[in-house]
């Protein structure tokens, strides 16, 4: 039936690559992996004790809680995300701007689905989050990209870049941005570009995504305003998500942004699903209700800085310093590596050779690049296991120089 | 702003229209409103400390439950189900020809991501799921319909409908059947046009999305065997879910096809939500583990039986009989009723006013139709509530006649 089937299979579906990332699990499962490769957090300080506390609600709301939820989310859980929020969303939540979605990948094929036609621009980050990049393109969306310094996204670029694209009769439907500890990069973007971003939505007409899965976990200096809590004309569509700052397998995520729009991805979640796990929505409430999230955000900060730390010594101690460059991340998952010398897809196979894995750079890229490049995870391995992940690493780039 | 957003918003999202259903909660949860609107189970016998037992999987686990889930879904409930559906699929699935999914609205969702490009056609029974069709409405599928009777899908229709689309050069991409207890007609096809429907999809190479949310729920009579398990080409999607063999709140479904197919729909899952609930997974395998799916089965047959008698009773004791037709369903949750001097929207006013909510037949037509028809559930409202129910109707319809 073989033949069939590839006679079947849409545009998008011939077009598809599957997720680099998900696609190394098998590699990276191998006896004696160390992985530095998926974005996960260590399941070693999941609250597990306090999360099935919060199984109380089953018990005392199950006739509820197991019966088909609003779309738009479970109420209780919006109630207490419009309140918990405020202080980094600049005021509470109004319930119609405030829409609960099954991790917040949905976040992104709502909006897209709301507002991205075929053969639409959508500005990115070069690199940029693959996961959304992937949804994105499965829309029929094109790419224009933005460069990235140490500062974040380089958007004095931007007004060039989108009047071509005016003048050239495409239309520009918004710019996504990952603000805080940027994946890949680890960087973040300054306040001073910040304020530059939301001039040139203004002035384009062009809203933006700000997609902030790491944003809580900061390590060092202090929390900058998000995007959303400085626009004053409703021109940001704000994203979050329970995966890092509790626990992923949760699948749940939330978005804020103007009534209008977030009724219309409403709509389309209808279609999608229905309602994103009331189970879940109802675990996560009760569990958020008893205090626990609050308590434990302190616990993954210094159980990741001590993790960043870790991998910052291990680098020093174990990489070829002069081949190397990277910038300490302030927060988030990741680190990247930059070796000019070394062609990373080499550097992977001979990383994997010696059991531990990388994502190389040109993952996230939608365009050419990250060829010399890759991507390391702090959060998931141990500090002990991060050191001796380096010395092998640096022992496979010393292989190639 | 909203001139911003009514700029900016999709093709797709300028032509969808909510679901009639999920706007009318808010007059269903009128006080003293009996509703047999929206398709719910009956929270009455949802199994709270079955569930709530299997919570222990969370405590006992949590590390592992708590994590990223590979995409597929989780292991131990796939090899659960590949056992336990192997009655009605005819043999035991394997690991790469099932694919969990977040209930089973998402397999349409997939399976359209995988199969229909923008213009292909669809060939759906008239009335059809609306959940359904309104997502295939905005892959921007186009739909050929197929009327039903007392035996469900008039299968003798297709063969030259299909020919005058593929003389035409159009593309039909699958051909979409609720097989058992349909929704909202409540029929079920007959084992002879199940296998006319197949060799309908041998001839002319077009696949099958057997959608199967009732089957389980059967009152009277043998099960019939499925599409799928009848299907000797391959040719066959199968679509289930938990929704209504165990609670919606759960938001799980399953889908059973062709490696190949569900190799690429779990890519396209990668980028709409990466794995469904983890934690719902484990505690609904956890459930079905200790046995629980099984015994709650014969519970749920039974509850509703009685409801489905209930209705049955009180339709006759209130209804105008001269002018309203039904067919008894065998399974389900769903009366179909036609009133051939009545109209329906006229109808749905007068019920709401008597604090009694229907579903207007036309809501699941793609074309024109059930202006004369209404749609009833009977699982939700008690057998109280069923009588009084009907007897309002009852009043309401002698008012327009």
């Amino acid at each position: 039936m073989s033949q069939l089937w590839d006679s079947l299979f849409s545009e998008a579906a011939g077009a598809i690559k599957p997720s680099p990332i998900r696609e190394m699990l098998h590699l990276i499962r191998q006896p004696g992996m160390i992985s530095f490769a998926g974005g996960m957090p260590d399941p070693a300080i999941f609250p597990v004790s306090e999360f099935y506390e919060a199984t109380a609600i089953l018990r005392d709301s199950g006739r509820d809680v197991l019966q088909y939820g609003t779309t738009e989310g479970y109420g209780p859980l919006k109630d207490f995300l419009s309140a918990w929020t405020a202080p980094r969303m600049g005021r509470r939540l109004k319930e119609e701007e405030l829409l609960i979605t099954s991790g917040s990948t949905q976040v992104v094929d709502l909006l897209n689905w709301a507002i991205v036609d075929k053969g639409d621009v959508i500005i990115v980050e070069e690199p940029s989050f693959m996961g959304s990049t992937l949804n994105m393109h499965n829309h029929g969306a094109d790419f224009e990209t933005i460069s990235c310094d140490a500062e974040g996204m380089e958007v004095h670029l931007l007004p060039e870049k989108i009047e071509a694209l005016q003048k050239a009769g495409r239309k520009v439907k918004y710019i996504y941005c990952i603000t805080n500890f940027h994946n890949p990069l680890g960087c973040t973007l300054t306040v001073e570009r910040r304020k530059a971003l939301l001039d040139v939505a203004y002035r384009y007409g062009i809203p933006i995504l700000e997609d902030d899965p790491y944003g809580y976990v900061r390590f060092d200096g202090d929390h900058l305003p998000t995007l959303f809590s400085l626009d004053e004309k409703g021109m940001v569509i704000y994203a979050c998500s329970f995966s890092k700052i509790l626990a992923p397998g949760t699948r749940l995520g939330w978005c804020a942004g103007p009534a209008e729009l977030i009724r219309k991805m409403a709509i389309f979640k209808q279609g999608v699903d229905v309602c994103s796990c009331v189970v879940s929505q109802a675990l996560v409430y009760e569990y958020c209700r008893q205090g626990h999230l609050e308590a434990f955000l302190p616990k993954i900060i210094a159980h990741y800085t001590k993790k960043r730390d870790a991998m910052e010594e291990a680098f020093k101690r174990h990489l070829p310093l002069d081949e190397v460059h990277w910038v300490k991340p302030e927060g988030g998952f990741f680190y990247w590596l930059e070796t000019p010398k070394i062609d990373v897809d080499e550097l992977f196979r001979k990383a994997i050779d010696q059991k531990v894995a990388i994502v190389p750079g040109h993952t996230f890229f939608v365009g050419q690049g990250g060829h010399h490049n890759c991507r390391l995870c702090y959060t998931f391995a141990s500090p002990e296991e991060i050191d001796e992940g380096a010395r092998r690493l640096g022992s496979a780039m010393r292989e190639l120089l």
